[in-house]
């Protein structure tokens, strides 16, 4: 199965009395499904799977594979602390239709966790899992990291097709790219390193970012692809503030924010996290215009012949 | 409520093939009820609770429940990462007959976390739950901490009677102590630092090392609370490594073990925890003999009267 | 050679153009000396060792020698990365008269240093040294750790005879008690941990705090040394705020100002370090005042009789 | 003052009993002077700075000088905790014909160093010094970061021309060149992230590496200037595992070792460092092996017309 090329984690769409509003997450998708973007990742941490029950969880997966175009991969976010449950979840998810699962690195137990428990557990996964799985590395969360010796080990695995590395650290993934057999793939959470972690070998990205800025997040994967340096590192300094702003900083209430104005649905997160304060919603503005200006104020020479391709937000 | 003295974070017992082990729970509660335990903690960290469903985790509580004696106080792991879960689960183990709930930080969208989320966190817990809550800080597992500062705040709450500070520092505790009104109570959950703690305030633990060795829990608090510093710290420095090697490095597959070597059924964790190694189950074994040698063996002059409060695996 | 007590890492004083202002050394010291302080600490870290020239550093510890009066014990601070200059310096402030050198731990190519690198290096320190060695923990400026296993090791050296942990982690401390044997001696450097750290083992302190306080802190050990937790605590409390707010979080310029409101010799410290800003300024008063208020403001029932021995700031 | 290329942080030659070894220094250097080495760093981390006396540091930046040739830019390292010193050094270094120096962030009193003390060190030094600045961030032995935001400040200062990261964090590389105006040069410290930081807007590298495997990194910066991301990315990938090994985990005695292997002078490190086991000695001579085989195993088809540029250890 190829992953190569941008996928968003779907946000998951809520509405005032934090109900789940699925009618908006299969308007976002079709809008998404008019893009280049190669997929979906459905309840990943953007996705705000850990404050979702199971059966929420469940309904987000069908509606999202409902509104997908056929063209689109869709992965679902299935990891969790228990080896059994994370099984489950993702057998229940290949079942609805998808075509792989994201599953993310065990944390709670911290002090116990190690490279042989992970492997155990990814191989456990992995065995048992009727679909590909992608190991999911994501130490801004949970603290802990996949090493390029532990995903060596794991893409021997014939189930273990990849890595989502969002640490943004570029050397870790130069290294698990030289670590893994060439059909391993590397995919990457961080769009503020995209460029250069494509430079060192990953064939794709996860990017919150992505949910408000599918296309150039794609202008800047594919400038990536074909080696073009200089449009590659002008497009990642447009876009570094805002993945670092909006989906750094800010989270997933940046990334709902964002996605209104860019003219998709956002709506509120759920509680715990907080809505953004009035200074940190012009913040998120101020990045997006950098970022995507309004099309009369555009002179990317590089795209003059290419309008459509470029987002805008005016 | 009155909080103090030792309790026990029960871990959860499960049989060869994963599956819930209830009756095990309750021989093992049946026994604790014997000792001075002031009451138990059910589905905590080390009660496994994040590798349980809901229905298993409301099955605990009855059974854990039903084999308590009257007068232990009865306190449930509730917290997760959503307010709204959280609240669910607080609210169904009051209506189960706990008398607590000690309710964790969320942690896993930690970027966003700060006390201001905090705050609002604990607070709508605390105002929509049936029963009084205790805040958790254990930043070993979740990369967050509850600092004086936030408890100040959080104990103005009449339903927020305390806090588990488990980090083991004990200036934290400390300044804890001085931040909060008298009637709050600050529970701690590191066994190699409870005579300090106490020594500036604290007035109980909750204490994995306790699932193991109760009596020598109990009797380290009474000394520390009797402000006996001599026995406090010899008996501090009898149970260190204990609690060090045991709870701190090995968790829960430790107590399991050491458990079993002191009575009580421990069994295996559920994965992703993986089992003892020989050369950790020997570490076990060591750190327990020096911590509760063989009566024959056994010349703390200070116990000499009072044979029957000190415990031993012999 | 016995270091109980309390004792003032003592600042260095500058003049208006950063030059060595001796004389207020001196003057401070005269002070000083009429305390119950135990002894001096000379060219630590809050002496700005790290910002002095190797001679201005002699013309400190020849200054501090003769200001002190007979019955105070000298340690002078001669660590730093290099095990040959360490040695060099700790052997001239022995010639100088100093009774022990307070020896940091090298920390500067950290991803080398490890228990093997430390044991050599103290130990070499230890064979040269013509006075005895305390050796000195203090990760929030170094990153390293001095844990009880490898003080063990290095507490069987004939000329280790302490050490000063000034992490404020009283569960290393009371490791370290346990770890050593009866006759190595463990200070601690962090006041707002005093308490806890004497009822674990503790016989002393290096307290920034002591600068400022030095008699309160005085009590504070004394109380805590005969075992009266509830003067102890209360004082312990007291001292808090102005050991987090002065020492830990403003440091050396914090002291120096704190210096300068008890009535001694603050002045400026050496760029790199900031002057503080007015409203650091305006913490630092608050929290001595309620540290010390003035005479006519205190009720510690418990010093009635002992006004003597009461610090005050009026 | 132009820094593009490839500069190796030249090791400082000791005897066998820890003397300077000047004439093996030259040695290195007229060996080097034949590479397409850009020029040298002299006492930086690598030359064992913190280990050297001042006068030591002269008579190395004396011989440094008189061996370089003279088409090779010489960069001083200079920087330490305390500002005076920093500038003193400087100044004299520049009088001795250094180009620029390298300054270091002060670490030392970690908790009030911020970037208004980082900015404020940096312009003072910049506005005494007679010769350019590069600022040095270098938290794997400092614990201090230098950010976009701070960069961007300090950049404006007509005498700071560049910053040496050596973090290895691209994204923070990415940043910084993004905030600096197009003069401001960024180097890289980090050999395994060399080819992705270029791809981001680097334009060199001091490199620890360079002191081992000169035309290698050469090669491997050249490939990733002509944007040839095939080659770059081969390269980069040859050359990583000995980064990692040699420079980043056993650090200065490993790229010692790896010297010798090279033909140039290693010999000892001074203490506290250790010398390698007799494993890490396997290990270097192992990942060398990998980076730079023999002649006659070597099969990269793009070097097949260049045979003169590549390095071997046979």
């Amino acid at each position: 199965m190829k992953l190569h090329g941008i996928f968003p984690p779907l946000t998951t769409p809520f509405g005032d009395h934090g109900e789940l509003a699925l009618e908006r997450l299969s308007d976002n998708v079709a809008r998404y499904n008019r893009t280049r973007l190669a997929g979906y990742v459905v309840t990943g941490s953007t996705g705000e799977a850990v404050l979702l029950s199971r059966d929420e969880m469940e309904r987000v997966w069908v509606a999202a594979r409902d509104a997908a175009s056929l063209d689109k991969v869709l992965i679902a976010g299935t990891g969790t602390d228990s080896t059994k449950e994370t099984i489950e979840r993702t057998n229940r998810a290949a079942s609805l239709g998808y075509h792989a699962a994201l599953v993310k690195t065990p944390h709670y137990y911290k002090p116990q966790i190690n490279d042989r428990l992970l492997a155990e557990h990814f191989l456990r996964v992995a065995d048992a899992a009727r679909m590909p799985i992608l190991v999911y590395c994501v130490p801004q969360f949970t603290g802990v990291w996949v090493r390029a010796e532990l995903m060596h080990r794991l893409a021997q695995h014939p189930n273990i097709i990849g890595i989502k590395e969002s640490s943004g650290d570029v050397g870790n993934v130069s290294q698990i790219v030289a670590a893994v057999p060439p059909g391993c793939q590397v995919l990457v959470g961080s769009a503020q390193t995209l460029w250069p972690s494509v430079a060192v070998g990953a064939v794709g990205g996860i990017l919150g970012l992505a949910c408000v800025l599918p296309e150039l997040c794609v202008e800047l994967y594919e400038a990536a692809c074909r080696g073009d340096g200089e449009q590659a590192r002008a497009l990642q300094q447009r876009l570094t503030p805002a993945a670092v702003t909006i989906v750094a900083r800010l989270g997933i209430v940046g990334i709902k924010y964002g996605m209104e104005i860019a003219g998709y649905y956002g709506g509120p997160a759920r509680s715990p996290l907080l809505p953004l304060t009035e200074a940190e919603a012009r913040e998120v503005e101020a990045v997006l215009a950098r970022a995507a200006p309004p099309p009369a104020a555009q002179d990317f020479a590089a795209h003059a012949g290419n309008p459509s391709s470029t987002e805008s937000l005016a």
